[in-house]
């Protein structure tokens, strides 16, 4: 397999750095991770997405239809209805980001205990 | 191995949500992964993050240190050394992060690609 040698996230104007932030992002990891398999609306998106305001969902489905990960697909209904999906490309990011949401809610107990240890020393 | 039961990231209020959003960043991933088997001054790692504003690192090292992912090691001499590395518990997030990083560097052309075809549907 080929190595990416051209570009770095370590260079600030690299394109590159732009894409990590894009993914590398909570709200990516959850769209990603509910939409793996599915199609779904907004509405539903934004209700498995407990607390996401309406403006950041639209913000951020919009960006990740921008840069191929999402698609969207309207149909000529009445009324209209719109739903997303993930893109091939898309879908190569379930992994590393699904890992991710694991680690999350796998290690809750240790970072509390971690957090609650600084602050002790601070106090 | 045991899954994670009782905690969902899906849940606004769920501690694993603020775990997702401090290890689901850019700068998390760049800082995990230049950290890998070493030990770094603040200044080599705010020179290896080419642009990061030296208030952006020391808090994002600060909350690292928190949550238990990075610590620092102070050297009493003089002038003072400090140095930061992975703890135990950082290092289980190399992999995840640095497959987020060799995405973003490997799918440069197809996102840049499907940035250009999306804007030049709305031009």
């Amino acid at each position: 397999m080929s190595q990416p040698v051209d570009w770095s996230v370590l260079a600030r104007t690299c394109p590159s750095r732009k894409s990590l932030a894009r993914i590398a992002n909570k709200w990516t990891a959850m769209i990603v991770t509910v939409l793996a398999g599915k199609q779904l609306r907004f509405t539903d998106i934004r209700t498995a997405l407990d607390g996401i305001s309406g403006k950041v969902l639209t913000e951020t489905l919009r960006d990740l239809e921008r840069d191929g990960l999402v698609e969207r697909q309207a149909y000529a209904e009445v009324p209209p209805r719109v739903e997303y999906r993930l893109t091939p490309l898309g879908r190569t990011l379930y992994d590393p980001l699904r890992a991710l949401v694991d680690w999350a809610e796998l290690h809750v107990p240790e970072v509390l205990a971690a957090r609650e240890h600084y602050d002790s020393q601070r106090a």
